[in-house]
């Protein structure tokens, strides 16, 4: 199942794997295996949330959240992933680009669920 | 103007600020600020880059990057983003987080151009 929403994470630091993706046309098995990978990287040891979002002109962003940079080099190293990454490098991505990024700190609407994560810059 | 397509960035490490959100139902002004917005931020020193997605439910990720955390701060501090941060959150989102994260690895469909920033894990 495909993440739904806004992701609930944990107080940072953790990791994120920014994936941003222009897709071909027309759906070639897309979106049966995206969902596949959904629910495969949810079960995998560190997943700690994830959002997707793809526009009507193919262009797409999905984050998903990891406790470690490990964590995401093993589901990268996944053999059933490994398959998908070639797949999607051949058929259903123009291009694409990953970035494994730590999140540092972490605000939203409310505050105060956040206030824990708050530093102050210079 | 909004972000098309994939952002080229240079060399790693830069930040990310990681902007998931939900819009409430109907424009009431929000393209055409979002717009202004976009092109505000692109002037600002230290911008480097941004993509952004919203999908027809309208759950949204933009991604915008930065040569420093510094630089970010400096952006969120901008009086006149500042206004629109309260119009934000009193009338276009009905929830959003904003992640602040290091960007340390990129890769991509063609890895070539990536290669100098990829490092080994064990």
């Amino acid at each position: 199942m495909p993440p739904i929403g806004i992701a609930s994470t944990p107080e940072p630091p953790y990791y994120a794997a920014i994936f941003t993706s222009q897709r071909t046309d027309g759906d070639r098995g897309y979106e049966h295996t995206a969902q596949k990978m959904f629910a495969l990287a949810a079960s995998q040891p560190g997943f700690l949330g994830a959002e997707s979002v793809r526009s009507l002109d193919g262009l797409g962003i999905t984050v998903s959240y990891w406790e470690s940079e490990q964590a995401i080099a093993n589901w990268k190293a996944n053999a059933e992933h490994q398959l998908v990454q070639q797949t999607g490098k051949k058929i259903w991505y123009t291009d694409y680009v990953i970035r494994i990024a730590k999140v540092e700190r972490v605000y939203g609407k409310d505050n105060s669920k956040f206030q824990a994560s708050s530093v102050k810059l210079q």
